[in-house]
Protein backbone atom coordinates (compact mmCIF):
# COMPACT_ATOMS: atom_id res chain seq x y z
CA UNK A 1 0.00 0.00 0.00
CA UNK A 2 3.09 2.36 0.25
CA UNK A 3 5.59 3.54 -2.25
CA UNK A 4 9.11 3.49 -1.22
CA UNK A 5 9.46 7.43 0.09
CA UNK A 6 6.11 7.19 1.70
CA UNK A 7 5.11 6.58 5.66
CA UNK A 8 2.03 6.46 7.82
CA UNK A 9 2.02 9.45 10.17
CA UNK A 10 -0.95 10.30 12.92
CA UNK A 11 -2.60 13.01 14.09
CA UNK A 12 -3.34 11.41 17.56
CA UNK A 13 -5.66 13.85 18.54
CA UNK A 14 -7.88 13.29 16.18
CA UNK A 15 -7.26 9.57 15.78
CA UNK A 16 -6.47 10.07 11.78
CA UNK A 17 -3.76 8.16 9.90
CA UNK A 18 -2.26 9.64 7.00
CA UNK A 19 -0.10 8.60 4.03
CA UNK A 20 2.96 11.00 3.96
CA UNK A 21 6.16 11.41 1.84
CA UNK A 22 8.95 14.26 2.29
CA UNK A 23 9.98 13.67 -1.29
CA UNK A 24 6.27 14.76 -2.36
CA UNK A 25 4.26 16.17 -0.10
CA UNK A 26 3.67 16.56 3.67
CA UNK A 27 0.56 18.07 5.52
CA UNK A 28 1.79 21.20 7.84
CA UNK A 29 0.71 22.94 10.77
CA UNK A 30 -1.25 24.69 8.04
CA UNK A 31 -3.88 22.38 7.23
CA UNK A 32 -4.35 21.53 10.97
CA UNK A 33 -5.27 24.46 11.56
CA UNK A 34 -7.22 25.06 8.76
CA UNK A 35 -9.15 22.07 9.38
CA UNK A 36 -9.58 23.32 13.24
CA UNK A 37 -10.52 26.95 12.60
CA UNK A 38 -13.15 25.80 9.85
CA UNK A 39 -16.73 25.52 11.09
CA UNK A 40 -18.51 22.83 9.68
CA UNK A 41 -21.79 22.11 8.95
CA UNK A 42 -23.40 18.67 10.48
CA UNK A 43 -24.51 17.62 7.23
CA UNK A 44 -24.29 18.82 3.44
CA UNK A 45 -21.46 19.66 1.25
CA UNK A 46 -17.87 20.65 2.02
CA UNK A 47 -15.35 21.10 -1.09
CA UNK A 48 -11.98 21.34 -0.33
CA UNK A 49 -9.94 22.71 -2.85
CA UNK A 50 -5.62 22.10 -3.47
CA UNK A 51 -6.77 19.16 -0.98
CA UNK A 52 -2.67 18.10 -2.07
CA UNK A 53 -3.17 14.40 0.09
CA UNK A 54 -5.93 15.03 1.78
CA UNK A 55 -4.91 15.90 4.93
CA UNK A 56 -7.25 18.65 5.34
CA UNK A 57 -10.66 16.82 4.34
CA UNK A 58 -9.30 13.65 6.33
CA UNK A 59 -9.05 16.33 9.90
CA UNK A 60 -12.47 17.34 9.19
CA UNK A 61 -14.05 13.78 9.52
CA UNK A 62 -14.06 13.81 13.03
CA UNK A 63 -16.82 16.76 13.28
CA UNK A 64 -18.90 16.67 10.36
CA UNK A 65 -21.24 13.94 8.60
CA UNK A 66 -20.88 16.33 5.61
CA UNK A 67 -20.00 14.42 2.12
CA UNK A 68 -16.29 16.22 1.57
CA UNK A 69 -15.33 16.38 -2.45
CA UNK A 70 -11.68 16.88 -1.99
CA UNK A 71 -9.86 18.05 -5.68
CA UNK A 72 -6.37 17.69 -6.09
CA UNK A 73 -4.46 18.58 -9.46
CA UNK A 74 -1.60 16.12 -8.99
CA UNK A 75 -2.37 12.39 -9.45
CA UNK A 76 0.43 11.47 -7.22
CA UNK A 77 -1.10 13.69 -4.07
CA UNK A 78 -4.75 12.33 -4.98
CA UNK A 79 -3.48 8.76 -5.08
CA UNK A 80 -2.06 9.20 -1.73
CA UNK A 81 -5.28 11.21 -0.42
CA UNK A 82 -7.09 8.18 -2.00
CA UNK A 83 -4.83 5.74 0.18
CA UNK A 84 -5.87 7.82 2.65
CA UNK A 85 -9.34 7.88 2.53
CA UNK A 86 -9.21 4.01 2.22
CA UNK A 87 -6.51 3.44 5.26
CA UNK A 88 -9.60 5.51 7.60
CA UNK A 89 -12.54 3.64 6.25
CA UNK A 90 -13.82 7.12 5.17
CA UNK A 91 -14.63 6.41 1.37
CA UNK A 92 -17.95 7.04 1.91
CA UNK A 93 -17.18 10.55 3.16
CA UNK A 94 -14.50 11.92 1.44
CA UNK A 95 -14.93 11.59 -2.43
CA UNK A 96 -11.06 12.35 -3.80
CA UNK A 97 -10.90 13.83 -7.70
CA UNK A 98 -8.21 14.26 -9.87
CA UNK A 99 -8.61 17.18 -11.76
CA UNK A 100 -8.09 20.99 -11.79
CA UNK A 101 -10.06 22.88 -9.50
CA UNK A 102 -11.27 25.27 -12.10
CA UNK A 103 -13.47 21.91 -13.45
CA UNK A 104 -14.48 21.40 -9.86
CA UNK A 105 -18.52 22.24 -10.75
CA UNK A 106 -18.24 18.87 -13.29
CA UNK A 107 -18.63 17.07 -9.91
CA UNK A 108 -20.30 19.37 -7.26
CA UNK A 109 -22.94 21.96 -7.92
CA UNK A 110 -22.67 25.45 -8.36
CA UNK A 111 -24.23 27.42 -5.29
CA UNK A 112 -24.28 24.16 -3.21
CA UNK A 113 -21.83 23.85 -1.13
CA UNK A 114 -22.19 24.53 2.63
CA UNK A 115 -18.05 25.47 2.83
CA UNK A 116 -15.32 25.20 0.62
CA UNK A 117 -11.91 25.18 2.56
CA UNK A 118 -9.01 25.21 0.61
CA UNK A 119 -4.98 25.42 1.54
CA UNK A 120 -3.45 26.99 -1.67
CA UNK A 121 -0.37 27.62 -3.13
CA UNK A 122 1.00 30.10 -1.02
CA UNK A 123 3.76 31.72 -3.46
CA UNK A 124 3.61 34.32 -6.96
CA UNK A 125 5.51 32.36 -9.96
CA UNK A 126 8.91 33.88 -10.03
CA UNK A 127 11.89 32.35 -11.94
CA UNK A 128 13.25 30.31 -8.62
CA UNK A 129 9.79 28.11 -8.86
CA UNK A 130 9.81 27.55 -12.04
CA UNK A 131 13.20 26.01 -11.83
CA UNK A 132 12.51 24.03 -8.95
CA UNK A 133 13.88 20.36 -9.08
CA UNK A 134 11.19 19.31 -7.09
CA UNK A 135 7.61 19.59 -8.98
CA UNK A 136 5.67 18.38 -6.55
CA UNK A 137 6.41 20.42 -4.07
CA UNK A 138 6.61 23.65 -6.37
CA UNK A 139 3.02 23.18 -7.85
CA UNK A 140 1.74 22.80 -4.13
CA UNK A 141 4.08 25.82 -3.20
CA UNK A 142 3.65 28.49 -6.10
CA UNK A 143 1.07 29.23 -8.06
CA UNK A 144 1.62 27.36 -11.16
CA UNK A 145 -1.00 25.35 -12.06
CA UNK A 146 -3.66 28.29 -10.53
CA UNK A 147 -3.47 31.63 -8.41
CA UNK A 148 -5.40 32.91 -5.84
CA UNK A 149 -8.14 34.27 -8.11
CA UNK A 150 -8.75 31.70 -9.87
CA UNK A 151 -9.00 29.60 -6.46
CA UNK A 152 -11.16 31.99 -4.79
CA UNK A 153 -13.76 32.42 -7.79
CA UNK A 154 -14.14 28.74 -8.10
CA UNK A 155 -14.84 28.61 -4.33
CA UNK A 156 -17.34 31.49 -4.53
CA UNK A 157 -18.55 29.19 -7.69
CA UNK A 158 -19.60 26.21 -5.41
CA UNK A 159 -20.56 28.15 -2.68
CA UNK A 160 -24.51 28.54 -1.56
CA UNK A 161 -25.67 32.09 -0.34
CA UNK A 162 -24.37 32.12 3.18
CA UNK A 163 -21.83 29.43 3.01
CA UNK A 164 -18.30 29.97 4.02
CA UNK A 165 -14.93 29.97 2.49
CA UNK A 166 -12.71 29.21 4.17
CA UNK A 167 -8.91 29.82 3.79
CA UNK A 168 -5.07 29.76 5.08
CA UNK A 169 -2.47 32.01 3.62
CA UNK A 170 0.27 33.71 4.19
CA UNK A 171 -0.18 37.05 5.90
CA UNK A 172 1.96 39.49 3.42
CA UNK A 173 -0.82 38.91 1.07
CA UNK A 174 -3.59 39.86 3.47
CA UNK A 175 -5.52 42.34 2.17
CA UNK A 176 -4.83 41.24 -1.62
CA UNK A 177 -6.79 38.24 -0.66
CA UNK A 178 -9.36 40.09 0.65
CA UNK A 179 -9.66 42.53 -2.02
CA UNK A 180 -10.10 38.78 -4.15
CA UNK A 181 -12.59 37.61 -1.84
CA UNK A 182 -14.74 40.81 -2.06
CA UNK A 183 -14.33 41.17 -5.83
CA UNK A 184 -16.07 37.53 -5.46
CA UNK A 185 -18.85 38.00 -3.00
CA UNK A 186 -17.11 36.71 -0.37
CA UNK A 187 -17.39 38.87 2.64
CA UNK A 188 -14.27 38.28 5.68
CA UNK A 189 -16.03 37.97 8.45
CA UNK A 190 -13.44 35.50 11.03
CA UNK A 191 -9.72 36.27 11.10
CA UNK A 192 -7.24 34.48 12.37
CA UNK A 193 -3.53 35.53 12.40
CA UNK A 194 -1.06 33.16 13.76
CA UNK A 195 2.54 33.52 15.24
CA UNK A 196 5.51 31.44 15.29
CA UNK A 197 5.90 33.22 18.95
CA UNK A 198 4.80 35.61 21.01
CA UNK A 199 7.17 38.26 19.87
CA UNK A 200 7.55 37.26 16.49
CA UNK A 201 5.47 38.87 13.37
CA UNK A 202 2.66 36.60 12.07
CA UNK A 203 3.68 33.92 9.45
CA UNK A 204 -0.32 32.61 8.39
CA UNK A 205 -3.68 34.10 8.70
CA UNK A 206 -7.21 31.99 8.69
CA UNK A 207 -10.27 33.76 6.87
CA UNK A 208 -13.24 32.76 6.94
CA UNK A 209 -15.77 34.74 4.87
CA UNK A 210 -19.41 34.37 3.94
CA UNK A 211 -21.04 34.99 0.63
CA UNK A 212 -23.09 37.18 -0.55
CA UNK A 213 -22.45 38.28 3.59
CA UNK A 214 -22.71 41.96 4.35
CA UNK A 215 -19.35 44.13 4.80
CA UNK A 216 -17.78 45.05 7.75
CA UNK A 217 -18.09 43.16 11.45
CA UNK A 218 -15.07 41.65 10.95
CA UNK A 219 -13.97 39.88 14.28
CA UNK A 220 -10.39 38.94 15.11
CA UNK A 221 -10.26 35.96 16.63
CA UNK A 222 -7.50 35.58 19.70
CA UNK A 223 -3.76 35.54 18.75
CA UNK A 224 -2.75 31.56 17.77
CA UNK A 225 1.11 31.53 18.97
CA UNK A 226 2.50 28.12 17.71
CA UNK A 227 5.55 27.80 19.72
CA UNK A 228 6.96 29.81 23.25
CA UNK A 229 10.25 31.21 24.21
CA UNK A 230 12.14 27.51 24.48
CA UNK A 231 10.43 26.38 20.83
CA UNK A 232 8.02 23.91 22.50
CA UNK A 233 4.63 23.69 21.36
CA UNK A 234 2.24 26.13 23.73
CA UNK A 235 -0.77 24.27 24.69
CA UNK A 236 -3.27 25.00 22.50
CA UNK A 237 -1.32 24.34 19.38
CA UNK A 238 0.13 20.85 21.22
CA UNK A 239 -3.97 20.03 21.51
CA UNK A 240 -4.63 20.46 18.02
CA UNK A 241 -1.52 18.41 16.53
CA UNK A 242 0.12 15.60 18.10
CA UNK A 243 1.29 14.13 15.14
CA UNK A 244 3.95 11.01 15.98
CA UNK A 245 7.57 12.12 14.73
CA UNK B 1 -4.53 76.51 35.83
CA UNK B 2 -7.00 73.64 36.17
CA UNK B 3 -10.75 73.80 35.78
CA UNK B 4 -12.52 72.25 38.39
CA UNK B 5 -13.37 69.09 37.01
CA UNK B 6 -9.93 68.80 35.80
CA UNK B 7 -7.27 66.66 37.10
CA UNK B 8 -3.30 66.49 36.31
CA UNK B 9 -1.98 62.55 35.14
CA UNK B 10 1.06 61.45 34.90
CA UNK B 11 2.32 58.90 32.15
CA UNK B 12 5.64 57.90 34.52
CA UNK B 13 6.98 55.18 31.26
CA UNK B 14 7.94 58.94 29.85
CA UNK B 15 7.68 61.92 32.60
CA UNK B 16 4.68 63.31 31.18
CA UNK B 17 2.24 64.85 32.38
CA UNK B 18 -1.23 65.77 31.03
CA UNK B 19 -4.93 67.65 31.99
CA UNK B 20 -7.22 65.35 32.29
CA UNK B 21 -11.12 65.76 32.48
CA UNK B 22 -13.62 62.65 33.06
CA UNK B 23 -16.55 65.27 32.40
CA UNK B 24 -14.53 66.36 28.67
CA UNK B 25 -12.09 64.04 27.90
CA UNK B 26 -9.40 61.16 29.22
CA UNK B 27 -6.86 59.84 27.06
CA UNK B 28 -6.96 56.05 27.34
CA UNK B 29 -4.23 53.17 26.29
CA UNK B 30 -5.06 53.72 22.41
CA UNK B 31 -3.34 57.31 22.82
CA UNK B 32 -0.18 55.84 24.52
CA UNK B 33 -0.36 52.86 21.95
CA UNK B 34 -0.71 54.99 18.66
CA UNK B 35 2.45 56.83 20.28
CA UNK B 36 4.42 54.17 20.76
CA UNK B 37 3.65 52.43 17.44
CA UNK B 38 4.51 55.58 15.29
CA UNK B 39 8.11 55.18 13.68
CA UNK B 40 9.20 59.24 14.45
CA UNK B 41 11.98 60.81 12.78
CA UNK B 42 14.53 62.75 14.46
CA UNK B 43 13.72 66.17 12.90
CA UNK B 44 11.40 67.58 10.23
CA UNK B 45 7.03 67.53 10.48
CA UNK B 46 4.48 65.56 12.62
CA UNK B 47 0.72 66.12 12.40
CA UNK B 48 -1.39 64.55 14.81
CA UNK B 49 -5.06 64.58 13.55
CA UNK B 50 -7.86 64.51 16.12
CA UNK B 51 -5.57 65.56 18.97
CA UNK B 52 -8.05 65.39 21.87
CA UNK B 53 -6.23 66.53 24.79
CA UNK B 54 -2.78 66.61 23.19
CA UNK B 55 -1.89 62.91 24.70
CA UNK B 56 -0.89 61.45 21.42
CA UNK B 57 1.58 64.55 20.47
CA UNK B 58 2.70 64.71 24.69
CA UNK B 59 3.73 61.08 24.24
CA UNK B 60 5.80 61.21 20.67
CA UNK B 61 7.68 64.22 22.33
CA UNK B 62 10.49 61.69 24.17
CA UNK B 63 11.14 60.50 21.32
CA UNK B 64 11.68 63.00 18.23
CA UNK B 65 12.53 66.73 17.90
CA UNK B 66 10.36 67.00 15.07
CA UNK B 67 8.12 69.75 15.14
CA UNK B 68 4.33 68.51 15.87
CA UNK B 69 1.00 70.34 14.85
CA UNK B 70 -1.56 68.93 16.98
CA UNK B 71 -5.03 69.39 15.83
CA UNK B 72 -8.29 69.41 17.68
CA UNK B 73 -11.62 71.05 16.38
CA UNK B 74 -13.65 71.39 20.05
CA UNK B 75 -11.66 74.33 21.94
CA UNK B 76 -12.34 72.97 25.02
CA UNK B 77 -9.83 69.86 24.67
CA UNK B 78 -7.43 72.14 22.58
CA UNK B 79 -7.25 74.62 25.55
CA UNK B 80 -6.58 71.59 27.79
CA UNK B 81 -4.18 70.39 25.18
CA UNK B 82 -2.29 73.69 25.01
CA UNK B 83 -2.05 73.99 29.09
CA UNK B 84 -0.16 70.35 28.57
CA UNK B 85 1.52 71.76 26.15
CA UNK B 86 3.38 74.77 28.86
CA UNK B 87 2.94 72.14 31.68
CA UNK B 88 5.76 70.29 30.29
CA UNK B 89 7.32 73.30 28.66
CA UNK B 90 6.99 72.10 25.26
CA UNK B 91 5.60 75.26 23.36
CA UNK B 92 8.56 74.94 21.06
CA UNK B 93 7.74 71.72 20.09
CA UNK B 94 4.07 71.70 19.78
CA UNK B 95 2.21 73.80 17.95
CA UNK B 96 -1.74 72.86 19.33
CA UNK B 97 -4.22 74.14 16.24
CA UNK B 98 -8.16 74.49 17.25
CA UNK B 99 -9.62 74.02 14.09
CA UNK B 100 -11.34 71.62 11.59
CA UNK B 101 -8.47 69.18 10.55
CA UNK B 102 -10.41 70.02 6.97
CA UNK B 103 -8.45 73.12 7.42
CA UNK B 104 -5.57 71.67 7.96
CA UNK B 105 -3.24 72.55 5.31
CA UNK B 106 -3.63 76.34 5.88
CA UNK B 107 -1.19 75.56 9.14
CA UNK B 108 0.99 72.53 7.76
CA UNK B 109 1.90 72.48 3.94
CA UNK B 110 0.65 70.18 1.24
CA UNK B 111 3.04 67.03 1.16
CA UNK B 112 5.20 68.36 3.86
CA UNK B 113 4.65 65.72 6.73
CA UNK B 114 7.03 63.13 7.98
CA UNK B 115 4.42 61.47 9.84
CA UNK B 116 0.96 62.30 10.26
CA UNK B 117 -0.65 60.31 13.18
CA UNK B 118 -4.85 60.04 14.10
CA UNK B 119 -6.58 58.88 16.96
CA UNK B 120 -10.01 59.45 15.31
CA UNK B 121 -13.67 59.05 16.31
CA UNK B 122 -14.60 55.28 15.75
CA UNK B 123 -18.03 54.72 15.69
CA UNK B 124 -20.43 55.51 13.01
CA UNK B 125 -23.36 58.12 13.73
CA UNK B 126 -26.12 56.44 14.87
CA UNK B 127 -29.46 57.48 16.90
CA UNK B 128 -28.09 57.33 19.72
CA UNK B 129 -24.70 58.99 19.22
CA UNK B 130 -26.64 62.30 18.31
CA UNK B 131 -28.74 62.21 21.14
CA UNK B 132 -25.26 61.50 23.77
CA UNK B 133 -25.55 64.17 26.41
CA UNK B 134 -21.97 64.61 26.75
CA UNK B 135 -21.41 66.43 23.20
CA UNK B 136 -17.38 66.47 23.75
CA UNK B 137 -17.06 62.58 24.72
CA UNK B 138 -19.37 61.96 21.72
CA UNK B 139 -17.74 64.16 19.28
CA UNK B 140 -14.50 62.08 20.24
CA UNK B 141 -16.14 58.90 19.73
CA UNK B 142 -18.48 59.34 17.17
CA UNK B 143 -17.78 60.17 13.45
CA UNK B 144 -19.61 64.10 14.12
CA UNK B 145 -17.18 66.34 13.00
CA UNK B 146 -15.77 64.58 10.74
CA UNK B 147 -15.52 60.94 9.21
CA UNK B 148 -13.06 58.11 8.20
CA UNK B 149 -12.45 59.42 4.50
CA UNK B 150 -12.34 63.04 5.36
CA UNK B 151 -9.38 62.03 7.88
CA UNK B 152 -7.98 59.97 5.45
CA UNK B 153 -7.74 61.91 2.95
CA UNK B 154 -6.21 64.82 4.85
CA UNK B 155 -3.61 62.83 6.09
CA UNK B 156 -2.67 61.64 3.03
CA UNK B 157 -2.88 65.35 1.41
CA UNK B 158 -0.10 66.52 4.35
CA UNK B 159 2.17 63.47 3.80
CA UNK B 160 4.78 63.80 1.76
CA UNK B 161 6.08 60.64 -0.48
CA UNK B 162 7.37 57.98 1.40
CA UNK B 163 5.69 60.00 4.54
CA UNK B 164 3.93 57.56 7.08
CA UNK B 165 0.46 58.01 7.88
CA UNK B 166 -0.65 55.97 11.33
CA UNK B 167 -4.02 55.40 12.57
CA UNK B 168 -5.19 53.51 16.08
CA UNK B 169 -9.07 52.26 15.03
CA UNK B 170 -11.13 49.27 15.39
CA UNK B 171 -10.60 45.77 14.12
CA UNK B 172 -14.38 45.46 12.69
CA UNK B 173 -14.01 48.35 10.25
CA UNK B 174 -10.11 47.32 9.23
CA UNK B 175 -11.04 46.19 5.58
CA UNK B 176 -12.66 49.54 5.28
CA UNK B 177 -10.03 51.85 6.59
CA UNK B 178 -7.55 49.80 4.50
CA UNK B 179 -9.93 50.29 1.53
CA UNK B 180 -10.20 54.04 2.43
CA UNK B 181 -6.00 54.29 2.96
CA UNK B 182 -5.52 52.98 -0.03
CA UNK B 183 -8.33 54.76 -1.95
CA UNK B 184 -6.13 58.06 -1.01
CA UNK B 185 -2.80 56.62 -1.56
CA UNK B 186 -1.49 55.38 1.31
CA UNK B 187 -0.32 51.47 1.44
CA UNK B 188 -0.60 49.44 4.94
CA UNK B 189 2.71 48.23 5.61
CA UNK B 190 3.04 47.68 9.48
CA UNK B 191 -0.17 46.27 11.33
CA UNK B 192 -0.60 45.14 14.95
CA UNK B 193 -3.78 43.84 16.35
CA UNK B 194 -4.24 44.45 20.46
CA UNK B 195 -6.10 42.14 22.29
CA UNK B 196 -7.53 43.01 25.97
CA UNK B 197 -6.76 39.39 26.95
CA UNK B 198 -5.07 36.13 25.02
CA UNK B 199 -8.24 34.34 24.56
CA UNK B 200 -10.22 37.45 23.89
CA UNK B 201 -10.73 38.67 19.99
CA UNK B 202 -9.06 42.03 19.12
CA UNK B 203 -10.53 45.27 20.61
CA UNK B 204 -8.50 47.48 18.93
CA UNK B 205 -5.87 48.32 15.81
CA UNK B 206 -2.86 49.97 15.23
CA UNK B 207 -2.12 50.60 11.25
CA UNK B 208 0.44 52.17 10.07
CA UNK B 209 0.66 52.96 5.95
CA UNK B 210 3.39 54.61 3.47
CA UNK B 211 2.46 57.55 0.70
CA UNK B 212 2.67 56.07 -1.86
CA UNK B 213 3.72 53.07 -1.28
CA UNK B 214 4.63 49.67 -3.21
CA UNK B 215 1.12 47.25 -3.06
CA UNK B 216 1.78 43.64 -0.56
CA UNK B 217 4.42 43.00 1.80
CA UNK B 218 2.12 43.69 4.56
CA UNK B 219 3.53 43.27 8.04
CA UNK B 220 1.82 41.70 10.74
CA UNK B 221 3.29 42.69 14.11
CA UNK B 222 3.52 40.48 17.32
CA UNK B 223 0.20 40.65 18.65
CA UNK B 224 -0.41 43.03 21.50
CA UNK B 225 -1.85 41.16 24.61
CA UNK B 226 -2.91 43.75 27.29
CA UNK B 227 -4.21 41.88 30.62
CA UNK B 228 -3.80 38.19 31.88
CA UNK B 229 -6.29 35.98 32.95
CA UNK B 230 -6.30 37.94 36.33
CA UNK B 231 -7.20 41.27 35.19
CA UNK B 232 -3.43 42.56 35.27
CA UNK B 233 -1.65 44.70 33.10
CA UNK B 234 1.02 42.26 31.27
CA UNK B 235 4.65 43.32 30.97
CA UNK B 236 5.07 44.93 28.15
CA UNK B 237 1.95 46.70 28.41
CA UNK B 238 3.21 47.67 32.02
CA UNK B 239 5.91 49.15 30.48
CA UNK B 240 4.24 51.30 27.80
CA UNK B 241 1.77 53.10 30.51
CA UNK B 242 2.21 53.33 34.28
CA UNK B 243 -0.39 55.88 34.82
CA UNK B 244 -0.96 56.99 38.21
CA UNK B 245 -4.51 56.04 39.14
Amino acid sequence: MLNNDERIDQLFSLDIKIIQSADVFSFSADAVLLADFARLPQTGEIVDLCAGNGAVSLFMTPRTNANITAIEIQPRLADMAQRSVVLNDLQKQINVICDDLKNADQYVKKDSADVVVCNPPYFKVTQQSVKNPNQYLAIARHELKTDLKTVVKKMSDLLKTNGRGVMVHRPDRFLEICDVFRANQLEPKRVRFVYPKANKPANMVLIEATKVGKPGGLQLLPPLVIYNEQGDYLPEMKGKLYIND
